[in-house]
């Protein structure tokens, strides 16, 4: 009898260890939607490294800084949401004065004939400027922004603009923060739109947005002084622009960033990042057609930039167990 | 017997408490270098105002920021450090080509000839701010800043230019951020100079830096990638380019916000601050000649203001019980 006994307990000890023991487990994998592998194992050692006060590695936490590209790093980009908005904005213009839907450059717009932009005359992109960005305080703008927000759909994905974010990113973001690093977007998007929707999808405020963006003044109007839109671009943070736009808000390189195959917009946000030591960059690598997109660039810059510099090259269609939270 | 024992244990417990609650009050004065007195008290009342959740006007942490002008609010401006900085800079550069001395711009930079400067050409100023602030790396730059404070002297008043910093200012800084609140530098001085001093001097994080800043390019140099200073302003951070630093660096309003009397520059600072309600500005009066120096403005406009708009006026000579920690 007592040995029955002891063998029942020990079982239900065991079973119980067991189930404890797996329930421990996932609460404790900081980022469930990532799949085991080197990348996630890589991301985890870094930041282990980077906090762990004993380590040669240690970085005090006013250095722990992290930069996110935003389109198709950290939401889809095929097309991009700010073309989605300057479409609507469009749309609302040519709706209001149907003469605009003949003339250039709405006509160019509307008709998706991008190629247009590629030859067309600084005065016509100003005055496109202008009228979806500019000549308005800046309020108005916030405002219009919001509005497409609340209620724009993500046409090639069937869901609301708000639902493309990647969900192994989002919570990325958060086992940074919960690791005492201070996370950043630093994107060729408009800094005023990414501002604002940084905060609800992505947990990081309107201060630690670094964008493109453009003259402004501040003056009179209607009675009050405000911030008004000028037409005119300061600095377009792709590219060559985004170690500048990191230099001018941050004042020195992350830590840790995070880019995407496209166009080699990345490229000198993560070299500018490397010039951190220890530092950690991802290239997300778009590889999954079927759950979402899946391209590539034509001289192949991006990946080759990885291999050579030894960045972190993340597979969407191996890494990542969940892409949008929708499809969960 | 018994009430002898009873009277001397009531004396004593009275004595203790009496020492007990003196103790306390000071362990809790939070602002120890500030007089008594309305301003101090209005400061503790706004700041107890906007953390009590059970408060109307409670404000959440994120958006508990806190702007202040850098000199003449936070250190001395008799003259700006960074005025100090530029003729130690011309200075070396006159020494190794001597027959720049007399030459323009430095001839009237090194005679303390500041009228020329008004009327001068602008390729004259380009050509300084090429000699001293540009065509060098980021890099560099830094670090001749970082040996300017190492070695400089403050002239007027004696003392190595890292004391000239105002205490009950940095108290304030450090209560602010004990109390939630995320502290920026919004000043007219250059950013890169203030970021190397923003951390150890006030606690202020470089990314929490807004100052006038110059065009810069990534490029390679000496094979490798990096930040160069180009000799072009891009934006003046004084008078009305105050709200358009801030709105670039912050995307909104600050709930608290400092300036001083000099030359009406925080105007437009305490302007778009007060945009926000509920807000707190502090407007610094230089009325101390004997601690610090006194100086007005001709045309009265940042007093005149602060009347018009309810600021809160600082009388260094009255609300400040030290200015500098080296006096104490």
């Amino acid at each position: 009898m007592y040995l029955i006994m002891a063998a029942t307990l020990a079982v239900v000890l065991i079973w119980a260890n067991g189930l404890l023991g797996s329930a421990f487990a996932v609460a404790n994998d900081p980022l469930p939607h990532w799949n085991d592998g080197k990348v996630k194992q890589g991301i985890i050692e870094f930041v282990a490294r980077v906090t762990d006060p004993d380590s040669p590695d240690f970085v005090a936490p006013e250095d722990r800084i992290a930069t996110f590209d935003n389109d198709g790093t950290l939401w889809a980009e095929q097309p991009y949401p700010q073309l989605l908005f300057t479409m609507a904005e469009v749309d609302a213009l040519v709706a209001a004065n149907p003469e605009l839907r003949s003339q250039q450059p709405y006509k160019a717009l509307l008709d998706q004939d991008f190629d247009y932009f590629k030859t067309a005359e600084e005065e016509t992109l100003t005055e496109l400027l202008a009228a979806v960005y500019a000549d308005r305080t800046q309020a108005e703008y916030e405002a219009e922004v919001q509005q497409f927000f609340a209620t724009a759909e993500y046409p090639t994905l069937g869901v609301p603009v708000t639902e493309v974010t990647y969900l192994p990113m989002v919570e990325l973001l958060d086992y940074l923060r919960d690791n005492g690093f201070q996370t950043w977007i630093c994107s060729g998007g408009g800094i005023d739109l990414m501002r604002q929707i940084s905060e609800p999808f992505y947990g990081v405020p309107p201060q630690q947005v670094i964008g493109t963006h453009i003259q402004k003044d501040w003056r009179e109007h209607d009675g009050e002084m405000v911030i008004w839109r000028l037409p005119e671009l300061v600095l377009v943070t792709d590219k060559e622009g985004k170690p500048i736009g990191m230099d001018l808000h941050i004042g020195k390189p992350p830590i840790f960033s995070a880019g995407n195959v496209r166009s080699g917009g990345d490229i000198p946000h993560l070299t500018y990042s490397q010039q951190q030591q220890p530092s950690m960059q991802l290239m997300i690598n778009h590889d999954d057609a079927e759950r979402e997109f899946a391209y590539a660039e034509p001289d192949n810059a991006s990946l080759n930039a990885s291999a050579e510099n030894g960045w972190t090259v993340v597979s969407m269609k191996d890494d990542w167990k969940t892409i949008f939270a929708f499809q969960q």
